[in-house]
């Protein structure tokens, strides 16, 4: 059977092609059982860089680590399946795997919110802990298996940004009637407060922002932020990403082709995953630390942070809205009891450790 | 020629025993190579939490990464060589790695330090950063060339713990005569703040507090120092540990044995070295904010910040002391600059990032 006969035959779900016994050049291995062929699509444009790169390196590493006996071909959002058709693809088994994040899928998985970030929530340590440690990739998996899907944690964005804007946020007053592009909770957080939120694609922003049809946009950290030019049509540059302190990416995996791989395969990608997630990370804080750096080389950005007032506005209007989530389903309201049980926990013990230590340090 | 005889003739330097050509009954993968045994010493007692056992997970997931193809033979210190003894037998190949933390060899290797912590350094994740994305750690390997070895960051203790004191610390002037157990930087730099620092081995720690010997000891952090019982014997314990904020733990190798790896093997070692750091920084975040709720039921214990003036104090005799280590050879003043740009980079971005997040969530 010819290679394109047993895709059409749907061997695509778990790619396993028969290998030869021959020892493959690179490899003094050799393999009595398949070689697995995957394909991975992402929400990420091409070369985009720390989440599609990281990805790429991923896909790499696994191939390395299985000496080709798993082979990972990655495709950016749009090559093979758009951008947000990552979950539905991977859950049917179209392909193998994908990568993006969790909370882009809210309207068909409710609880799925939690495994990204949530407004006041945790930072990339404390999602770590909870996930490696606590309770929370357990629960991601109990929540992902009814989509046929085996998720892990894959990248965590750390602290993002609470956005561009060009009017001045002193009360939660001045948020009545602000035109502001911010999807997911932090967009319904600031409805509550008065906000027009807006959703517009990435290729609209800028010259919304620019024209004023909006007054102000979240988007990531210094680092991605500046590519898209938003400091040549934004005055003010505000943080902490209140709405997104430590957003988690996820590797999402179609539970029958990662149930078929041999132990040891499974081990590689999920000893590699976590490599990449440190490695993600990593990248994300040095290479927003440099970007700010060059950020504030341009006089005209004030760089603010929000004010007291504004932070407990919102950590109270946050709080309102995860329950009103919390409440749509059992799941949900499980799996928020155990993050926030978890993160108060964490938080008695991080005002003795990180916070005394940001404290003194900055 | 017999095992025996290959060990008796130095083939325990690369631990390479010829591999027979049939399959192992765990795997279904037929090796035409050599098969590894590698020896590892840790510096920490046998079953030690969350950093012994963190270890031999390690060894563990390598076994299963590779098929068997290396295996790693874990022992603790004490069981191979002294636990202080780590350094040299890799250095000198008698076994194959170690696990350890680089700032135990400072009489040796005067800047291993800052690959450890240094007092008022960087936390985990800004450790991290540095190690992946900055020149932190081809700088280790550069240091650690000359002793034969490849260094890897192996996990991380998180922000330790100010230490546990009978006398109360409002200012500086109440250091003066303190009798305290603090090894290291930060003991050099309680010496300059005239503290009677005392070196005292681990088992003798508790019974001096109790006597009265000495009037504070410093350890880890909640979790390890609650097994130590240093609460029935102290008042105070006192956050953050101004003196290891991040305090990186180190995988050893020795060049020799690892440069004879097959690349994929090297790689299987690099990618679940890095997934052990990940896990152990989520085990002590976890572990520490768990022991700390059950700490706080004990009434009589009265945790305790250090005050900002105190820790202002500490700085500036830290830098001090930093220097002075710093200017002892070239490599350290090499070592030293780059860290300190790294940090002081990153700690303008975590000023809008994880400080503000911790004071809005604290």
């Amino acid at each position: 059977m010819k290679r394109r006969d047993l895709l059409k035959q749907g061997a695509v779900l778990t790619g396993a092609v028969v290998a030869s016994k021959v020892a493959s050049s690179t490899s003094k291995v050799y393999a009595s059982e398949k070689k697995y062929r995957w394909r991975m699509v992402t929400s990420w444009p091409p070369g985009f860089p720390i989440l599609q790169t990281g990805v790429e390196r991923f896909a790499k590493r696994v191939g390395e680590l299985t000496q080709g006996r798993l082979t990972i071909q990655v495709y950016a959002g749009g090559e093979l399946v758009p951008p947000l058709g990552v979950f539905d693809a991977v859950s049917s088994g179209s392909v193998q795997c994908g990568h993006s994040a969790a909370y882009y899928w809210a309207g068909k998985c409710n609880a799925a919110q939690w495994f990204t970030s949530i407004p006041f929530g945790m930072d990339a340590q404390g999602m770590n802990a909870w996930f490696y440690q606590g309770n929370g990739l357990k629960l991601w998996e109990e929540v992902y298996s009814d989509f046929n899907l085996v998720p892990r944690p894959a990248g965590n964005t750390s602290v993002q940004m609470g956005g561009w804007f060009n009017k001045k946020i002193n009360t939660m007053a001045d948020f009545k009637g602000l035109k502001m592009r911010i999807p997911g909770l932090g967009g319904k957080v600031l409805t509550k407060a008065g906000v027009a939120v807006t959703l517009l694609p990435a290729g609209e922003i800028y010259t919304s922002l620019e024209r004023g049809v909006i007054d102000a946009t979240e988007w990531i950290g210094p680092y991605h932020d500046i590519r898209m030019g938003f400091h040549k049509v934004a005055k003010y540059y505000y943080g902490p990403g209140w709405h997104e302190p430590g957003s988690t990416l996820e590797l999402i995996m179609n539970k029958k082709a990662y149930e078929s791989l041999p132990k040891d395969i499974q081990l590689a990608i999920d000893t590699a995953v976590a490599e990449m997630s440190a490695y993600m990370l990593s990248e994300f804080e040095q290479k927003n630390a440099q970007a700010l750096v060059e950020l504030l080389k341009n006089k005209k950005i004030k760089l603010l942070r929000f004010p007291d007032e504004v932070l407990s506005g919102l950590k109270k209007l946050s709080e309102e809205t995860i329950n009103e989530m919390a409440n749509k389903d059992k799941m949900s309201k499980k799996v928020n009891e155990d993050f926030q049980r978890f993160k108060r926990q964490l938080v008695e013990w991080n005002k003795i450790s990180e916070k005394a230590y940001y404290d003194f340090m900055l």
